[in-house]
């Protein structure tokens, strides 16, 4: 068993539901509190939080060396800056302890005592993300939005596929999935209008994305490259780029997206690490024409992550409104990640780089209602038969994720973000 | 003597020379340290700098319920966070203590205990900047730069009269004056060339630009109006906007500017206090046509602060490059702090806000290489009589800015880097 992927033949002791993101093989990380509990590092394990203080007050984590009151933090910047040698011991130590061939304590209510169901804590945006970029690395979604705004023959920009576009996005407004959104008001151009008007976005729209967490600081005017990339690359967490079409598209030019994404984007809670996920790397598309030596492509750079977005409507009703995967993607993270540096701009541990919609090559896998309703003008139906285009109070998206194989699934839970009155 | 504004009439008993930008009336904060001493908050007078940490270990602010440890600090945000009643009357206290009139001391040499020469400290990054955006706010840089790129009949975008454009901008790399910046590469497009290449920039450029501080964070989901916003703006600092065209120009479509820009930015040292420029307020440009309400312009919200941008060439030789002037800017800084949070967007204390390039209407007062070369289409002329476009390594931009009216100068110190090779 290689120190950073736990053997999939591992089972736990603990009562995991079927299908459960939360295996014994993932052991993502996260900040949970509850009334009693100030914030803490916790991993998720079957429908239970495991609190990491509680074990390390029990000498479990003793030989580690870790720093004194890793685990009493806010968030999970000053754990995952203990480097990856150390989290990785405090994963496997986790898996150690949750092992079903533990044979160290007999009585099942003895074990127990540094779980709490999921149920009964409330789990925090579990990073302080200096800097967020999000990047638009789809080759079908980058596409599909430059057809309808720019018509087929002009879709793709001349660089896109020389690099990977992206755009410095918001860190004050990202919060974690249960968080309420604030219908968003804005200036907007309405159809045929010659003046501006401003008020409630009429084109509220969700977009279906991941990112990934930086694990390590880079130093300022040293480019980390392709190769050294993964070292720096923590875990992944599921985005959700919040978007207000009509505000972006009257701002936007010439210097890009600002407000028509700043009023939020939602995260998942737990931080999907590099190591559990690493089984589910595989190639994706080739890169044609072959791009500049600084964004070489290590083999196997994708990752195979199925994900879904749900819309629930304020009656209650769920409906799928696309699944996708992240392995369709035609930039990959490390060649985003030696990208953002090439310049010499320096990353830090919580940064968040988000990959941008995800769509692949069907409809049914475009992921946000701009491509999935051809920007409004091919309306979706409800289950109850009734028409919708874009977003609005009362309706919830719901990202969900997950890797799987082997009998095993390594998933992400849920992001999950409902409109509300300002 | 309202409580922002010192006395214009107040002397002090330290020794300040002629044209200092910082007399007893100005007193910005900032963060310093010696090889003895750790970083700790400060203000600058005259050639010196004040440690507040010592006036606080001697009880001089005891009777202002500061939260004890709030000037040893190796950012000023938790000072700032203590509210503007409480900054204020640090400040107004400051004054008291260095009052020509102040009767307590009478040796000299007794009364300069917490003074340090500023040649013999360090100055610092004074804030952590949670989040960064430059605006576009000069109709005269705006229109120079469109007409650079798409002709004097597209130069200006049909948003821009209606909204202060402006984009996300990058944190992490936000220097302190004096940092040496290391040279950029990237990827651009050579002129009449097919494919990029990957290369140091051969067009690296300054922007002169301000930015404002922000001093109270808001509640995201809630606007900021434009009458509320002064008590949101703590206080101001020069910004240099380092830029490569090449890399700027060849990625900037649709998503606009990334790396081109985020290499580097660097800010003065010295937070000057809004309170301290509040006699240099003045009407700015008219607006036209009439805003939207939420934009909605309260009387004299401009300010009259001169601005300077110098070039040391290699051999030790300055040239000044431009002269301008902040009231020119069309968008003013209480409209751009409630375009940012009008849809919903939370700003934090640290938050910087940037101007954009600040161009004056004529050529001399143009704040970029880009506009002052025509695009590098004109050569300026150094004082060697030799010819430049853009900025190479071993060069040194400087930039200078100052209020003065009543025999009193508001200055904001220098805001120096150097281009050295990577």
């Amino acid at each position: 068993m290689s120190p950073s992927n736990i053997d999939p033949n591992l089972r736990s002791w603990v009562d995991i539901p079927e299908h459960s993101d939360f295996p014994i093989q993932n052991l993502p990380f996260g900040i949970y509190s509850t009334g009693d509990t100030p914030r803490r590092v916790c991993t998720a394990i079957g429908d239970y939080v495991a609190d990491l203080q509680i074990l390390s007050e029990h000498g479990f984590f003793e030989d580690l060396e870790l720093e004194s009151g890793i685990f009493e933090q806010a968030t999970l910047n000053a754990f995952i800056g203990q480097g990856l040698s150390k989290t990785r011991a405090v994963r496997q130590r986790l898996a150690d302890i949750m092992d079903d061939d533990l044979e160290e304590w007999d009585a099942s209510e003895l074990r127990t005592f540094f779980l709490i169901p999921q149920s009964e804590v409330t789990l925090h945006l579990p990073l302080a993300i200096g800097d967020y970029t999000d990047f638009y690395s789809s080759l079908e979604h980058a596409t599909n939005v430059g057809s309808l705004f720019r018509g087929k023959d002009n879709a793709l920009m001349p660089n896109w596929r020389h690099l990977p576009v992206g755009y410095h996005g918001r860190s004050s407004s990202i919060v974690v999935s249960g968080t309420e959104i604030a219908h968003p008001s804005g200036q907007y151009l309405p159809e045929g209008a010659e003046h501006p008007v401003f008020g409630p976005s009429q084109r509220l729209d969700f977009e279906l994305e991941t990112a990934f967490v930086v694990g390590r600081n880079s130093t300022m005017g040293q480019p980390v490259s392709t190769d050294e990339a993964n070292d720096y690359i923590f875990g992944m967490v599921l985005f959700n780029d919040w978007s207000a079409r009509d505000i972006q598209r009257w701002e936007y030019q010439p210097l890009g997206p600002f407000l028509g994404k700043s009023f939020a984007s939602a995260i998942s809670p737990w931080v999907v690490t590099m190591d559990a996920l690493s089984s589910f790397r595989c190639d994706g598309p080739e890169q044609e024409p072959e791009v500049l030596p600084y964004l070489k492509l290590p083999d196997s750079s994708s990752y195979d992550i199925h994900l879904e977005a749900i819309l629930e409507t304020p009656d209650g009703k769920r409906m799928s409104l696309c699944q996708t995967n992240h392995k369709h993607l035609y930039w990959r993270m490390v060649q985003q990640l030696a990208h953002q540096t090439s310049n010499g701009c320096n990353v830090r541990i919580g940064d968040l780089y988000a990959s941008g919609t995800i769509s692949g090559p069907d409809p049914g896998s475009f992921g946000s209602l701009l491509e999935l309703t051809q920007n409004g003008t091919r309306p979706i139906t409800l289950p109850d038969g009734s028409k919708r285009t874009f977003l609005g109070e009362g309706d919830t998206i719901i990202l969900k994720g997950y890797c799987e194989g082997n009998g095993i699934r390594i998933g992400f839970g849920e992001c999950r973000s409902t409109i509300v009155a300002t």
